[in-house]
């Protein structure tokens, strides 16, 4: 009996994932393999393969343990919310974990098309949020939208990505606060 | 002897250097195995550890073939100068072999010093050509400097690398000149 109910297999299964969370954050994607994962959890190679007969599900698996940032309840005043969306993300991005699990969808993405479909469905819920909040934020007056709102997502996460995994370094509140303004001309109500 | 004057040893390396390149293009970093190129490149393996005893130097190896975006030559007009150059970094993130380089240097950095030695090699230039250029923009009454001028790099580069590796899409003609609206206050001469 190896089913989802049988707590032996729930066991199994909640040991190799962290296991592969934890290959991950320490050696890179490559190291999420069948038989480092065995080793690493004291579990049987055989267990393993059935639970997850590929490496690519199994990364998968790693990865969707640590959450990815997103923005939520926008609300007025949107400078404000979006300052602290853009922090709370450069806080994340600042973690090994969150960069980890980043850079590796982004890379595996480009050769893996699972992973691929995961990175379009975290850039377009980034992308619809924030064009829906900024819209709200112009109705409301508080924000005039500078051309295609839908470049917003490139424009305010940009920076703090490129500054976290190119230049490995923290984004602090004055690149942040470029970044607000980068998504259009604000009003102070 | 088997010395670098050898034309055999000459052959051999740049035939083992291709078929890296071509593994990592095709499949990505890890396949790029002593075994893999050994098979790809025709030649046995005991040559490719001859040549590259360690993967992590075969990848470094197959990657230097790809030349990555560069400021260079800044001229005024500085901001056609700066347009010239986004728009050149964004048709290069725009290929495939780039976007791989780019993202294998990011993500194996994390895990591999040598890697990571050469992301901030990569980062620094790219921030001291432009911070140096935007500097004489400055000088020259073309630019007002908005905070940091270090800044500059994530401002500019950040969105075209958020929308060439996250979002996957070509960075248009619009998001680059909102990129160069964001290295500062441009003043028409």
């Amino acid at each position: 009996m190896s089913s989802e109910s049988d707590p032996r297999f729930r066991r199994s299964r909640e040991a190799i994932v962290n296991a592969a969370r934890e290959l991950l954050l320490l050696h890179g994607p490559a190291a999420v393999t069948h038989n480092q994962i065995a080793e690493h959890a004291g579990i049987g190679r055989a267990t393993v393969y059935r639970h997850w007969p590929r490496t690519d599900q199994l990364l998968a698996e790693a990865m969707a343990t640590v959450p990815l940032p997103f923005f939520e309840n926008a609300a007025s005043p949107y400078r404000e919310w979006l300052t602290r969306e853009l922090t709370t993300i450069a806080g994340q991005l600042d973690q090994d974990d969150v960069r980890a699990v980043t850079s590796t969808l982004v890379n595996t993405a480009l050769w893996d098309a699972a992973m691929d479909t995961r990175r379009e469905g975290f850039a377009s819920v980034l992308s619809e949020r924030l064009t829906a909040a900024l819209g709200e934020a112009a109705r409301h007056g508080e924000l005039s939208l500078r051309g295609d709102a839908t470049a917003a997502a490139a424009m305010t996460i940009g920076p703090i990505y490129y500054r976290a995994t190119i230049e490995r370094k923290p984004a602090d509140a004055t690149l942040i606060e470029r970044c607000v303004d980068a998504a259009g001309e604000w009003r102070t109500l």
